[in-house]
């Protein structure tokens, strides 16, 4: 099996939060909104259905707790879950905070406007209490 | 336990192709794009983590049954899956084909121009295909 590599893309839209069990999780350098990556870390993978029934398990389970944790910590109004893959076709799942009148509200945040970065302190902040929130 | 009963958005904008175990299965009236929504027959739940943990592996294994039969019907690009409900908060579940050059490729369908109907043939075909690959 090859050795699994994150995405360029990925990679440089995103800074690392934690490994769960089979993912990397990731936080969006857009500071619009609480924006989390979910990405399993296997190889050659573009669809959900291309994961064994196992894993398939495990994205959901992790998934979710990635939401739960989300919801809990920024009282956001709705969870956005999605994979889409348009662009960049590594599996990845976003997790996004939505807000009633935020930046895109009710559409979808994904091509919308341009991305606003965050300051490290509120970047940190937030990865720290997701790291909490989500080993405890 | 409360009926359930299906949202009345939902039943307006897109018409029935089956049951699944845990879920309502339907198709969109959008001819834009293959748009399949799972509506789990559950009351009160706006979040995936708010199932329980069976109910979010069928969800996951039925959504997955359902995009891995799309993209064979469709030969589509890729299969976009979101859970948003920003507007309904009953728990749906889209499940798109896409492909590349389409109406709003690579972005998002949500929230982008107006629908535009099926003729029937077109729509009685699709969910025929659908119910086909479904139930072998």
């Amino acid at each position: 099996m090859d050795e699994f590599k994150l995405d360029r893309r990925l990679e440089s839209d995103s800074d690392t939060v934690m490994q769960t069990g089979l993912c990397d999780l990731r936080l969006s350098k857009d500071a619009r909104w609480p924006w989390l990556i979910l990405v399993p870390r296997r190889t050659d993978v573009s669809e959900i259905f291309e994961l064994t029934p196992l894993d398939q398990v495990l994205l959901t389970f992790e998934t979710e707790m990635v939401a739960s944790a989300l919801k809990k910590i920024t009282g956001a109004t709705k969870i956005n879950i999605g994979a889409l893959g348009n662009i960049v076709r590594q599996l990845h799942v976003h997790v996004i905070a939505r807000f009633e009148g935020d930046a895109n509200w009710p559409n979808p945040v994904w091509g919308f406007g341009k991305a606003e970065p965050y300051t490290a302190d509120k970047r940190d902040d937030l990865i720290e209490k997701l790291r909490e929130a989500l080993s405890s």
